[in-house]
């Protein structure tokens, strides 16, 4: 086999595709010259964690958007890996809501045991990807940082899997300009202590409000106001924590909101999403979504309809997050080895997108959502020799999952679920998680601990 | 005529660049078609503030450095436009430190005047560029952000005016993963009222250094504490401003110091320089260098020695500023309209580049940089219509300029200069710098104001 395949990132989606072409391998097959390109010095994407802010050392924009002292908002058992669990690596079951340099090591644990990393180009941002109409390949210009040298190749296939948390999506609203604060996006959030003692102002409804927001409150800020613009989250917030309306204007350290009230405030953290970008990629195979679980343009949600050399990982909004990039990266993996045949039709193929975005619309609730998701995983896995898992079983962890933040915004991650790769239910963690300050792994492991180590 | 000639940013030498090519069409002669590529909305390049820092609302890196209440930190009369005076602008004399707003109003002025708005493509950033030798052109690759539109484009000429003080140079220090508070460079600082009554750590004793803890001390910071890699700024400064050696390892929030030294610390300002950063252009024709006043690989200090259809203009470290780009430009613009010859012999080009380097090599001290430079402006502007001045009156702007900033840090603003294009001594600014809060441009065209306006 001569084929040459590019995949663009090395975090959870780019190490699935790895961890499949390995497995594949493995077990016998022929696989194609993979090369992945990592602009980071280590692999696991978002999950490897920087203290740097705005640009790195070489001037890339910082992919992380994470931040110290960030568990896992989710039960581990709803992304657990199905070829390789949590017990398997840790050598013990562990609870369910694990801090991020657990998660981290788990996600390498896997791809260190499958021996891929000599296929990862570290500090290699790529620079430009163009498909070549009379090659039929791509043209993939990388940059090579540390020598500040270009390679330009031809591959066979690219898969993009660089990933869609990383590039702010940054309101602008009256009075920034002369704001006497800090006004950040998330993405740029690092230390909640910075904000200790401070009145908070928050925009944003979702994922990272809630948990920026309960963060800055555990590390002792002085009030928190969440401002939204449709719906206030309703969790049974603490005393100094309060919902607003949406922002109308600051002025200096004043902030009005539409309702007619005001506050006075410190900082304002800007939760306000990402955007699917790709300066990288040539306009005509460049994705451009809205975040949501059915992706234009993508056959079974990872082939680019127009051209099916290339294709895009985890690029849906994601209930499902390692284990649905698995059955995507195995998905790509059997297309590229002949194993699945995509419609030689591009309007099929088109079809098939467009009847994944139908059957979205039509789901009505959140918990359909997860249903919606767990199926398309489900769809997928049947289709290669990833193992078969209980996705029923995931998703009821998803349902206990959010009725359990519904009882208790500040104590749900106190729970434990039990998982559908091993069906064991996970040990209750040492330490209140209100009450662990150290996010450390070592503390986390800890078994026989009973109160936090800071 | 039907060349066609990319101008890269919209920035004072971009700008210079479109002047000059107008400034020329405006006496009769025929000049190319220009396009120019701003990725921002607005033209000035960092003079063009935004409170936005990271990535902006595009995706795109934030071009700003510059902040709030930012005031000239050298004389205006340093860097005055030859064919387009402040008082010819302001339709009166005004002080020599104007803040940002005020310059800004100024760079645009001239533009303004020329016409020149429409040559220029905003929210465009150039994505790539290529030299390719069978049409003897550069491929320009460009994004229109507006329309999310790449426009793919031949060139007979490329002229780089991207600047150099927009991509942060950051080093890390041992600790600053675990540092509880903001690690931020140079770059991200925008307001020093963020800082007021905390300990703050600056790495760095240049400008920014010297001038970013000048705003956090002046707006009410408790203490500053200044950092060096080799030597102290040794300016007389306050009491509650100390200069200490190297920082050695943060821990937590307390900084550590080579001679032994420690400090409770709540934020660290990383005043450590800036990069020559052009991830869009492709290796060959791509500059490297240092930050200095002789760059290499450019003949005459703008013509890219190995391909002399290319030009860099303002990639020089910087004492003149303003119409050192002029004159650049305007060598540029003779070069391109065949009214000067470049040495058809690459070695002739690179000789020269060489030379240059081996004279600033040369140089004593800072006044005879100043004096280098000088001589580089004057030797330009020799060769083409821009209008003469008196450089060495320039020259001696900057020396006073030293001398004042010796004999007071916190009082060197208040100081006026004679304009080497006018002979009018600057009048006097109705407050002084360290009791002026509001930097506005309003405030500061006042001139019967005997106190701060806020």
């Amino acid at each position: 086999m001569t084929k040459r395949v590019a995949i663009i990132g090395a975090g959870p989606s780019g190490l699935a595709q790895l961890r499949a072409f390995q497995s594949a391998r493995q077990k016998g097959a022929e696989i194609p010259e993979i090369v992945c390109f990592e602009k980071q010095s280590d692999w696991g994407g978002l999950w490897n964690y920087t203290w740097r802010t705005g640009l790195d050392e070489h001037g890339e924009p910082v992919h992380c958007s994470m931040y110290r002292y960030l568990w896992s908002n989710g039960p581990k058992e709803g992304l657990e890996f199905a070829d390789y669990t949590f017990e398997e690596h840790f050598g013990k079951p562990i609870a369910s809501y694990p801090p991020r340099a657990v998660l981290w090591d788990y996600i390498k644990g896997r791809v260190e045991r499958a021996g891929v990393r000599d296929w990862i180009r570290f500090k290699t941002p790529v620079r430009r990807v163009e498909y070549q109409e009379d090659s039929g390949q791509f043209r993939v210009v990388s940059h090579d940082l540390v020598n500040d040298r270009e390679n330009d190749e031809l591959f066979d296939h690219v898969i993009v899997a660089s990933g869609h948390f990383s590039v702010p999506n940054v309101p602008y609203f009256e009075g920034f300009e002369h704001f006497n604060g800090r006004v950040l996006h998330a993405h740029d959030f690092r230390d909640a202590r910075e904000f200790k003692d401070k009145n908070i102002l928050i925009i944003g409804t979702s994922y990272s409000a809630e948990d920026i927001g309960s963060q800055c409150w555990k590390y002792g800020c002085k009030s928190m106001t969440v401002s939204h613009r449709t719906a206030p989250m309703g969790f049974d917030w603490p005393d100094n924590w309060q919902e607003v309306p949406l922002l109308e204007r600051v002025d200096r350290n004043t902030a009005y909101f539409k309702d007619g009230t005001a506050k006075e405030i410190d900082a304002i953290i800007l939760c306000t999403g990402y955007q699917h970008v790709f300066p990288f990629l040539e306009d005509r195979i460049k994705l451009r979504t809205a975040n949501r679980l059915a992706v234009c343009d993508l056959y079974k949600g990872v082939v680019w309809a127009d051209n099916p050399k290339l294709f895009y990982l985890g690029m849906q909004d994601q209930w499902y997050t390692f284990n649905m990039f698995d059955a995507q990266a195995w998905y790509v993996r059997d297309i590229i080895l002949d194993r699945i045949d995509v419609p030689q039709d591009a309007d099929a193929r088109r079809a098939d997108a467009d009847a994944r975005i139908a059957a979205e619309d039509a789901v009505a609730d959140d918990y359909g959502a997860i249903e919606y998701q767990g199926n398309y995983v489900r769809e997928l896995i049947a289709e290669t020799d990833y193992p078969s898992f209980d996705v029923d079983a995931s998703n009821k962890a998803f349902f206990e999952w959010k009725k359990h933040k519904k009882a208790g915004i500040m104590t749900f991650r106190d729970n434990s679920y039990v998982s559908p790769m091993t069906g064991t239910r996970a040990p209750k963690h040492h330490t209140d998680w209100v009450h662990a300050l150290d996010d450390s792994l070592e503390s986390y492991l800890q078994t026989d601990m009973t109160t936090a180590a800071e």
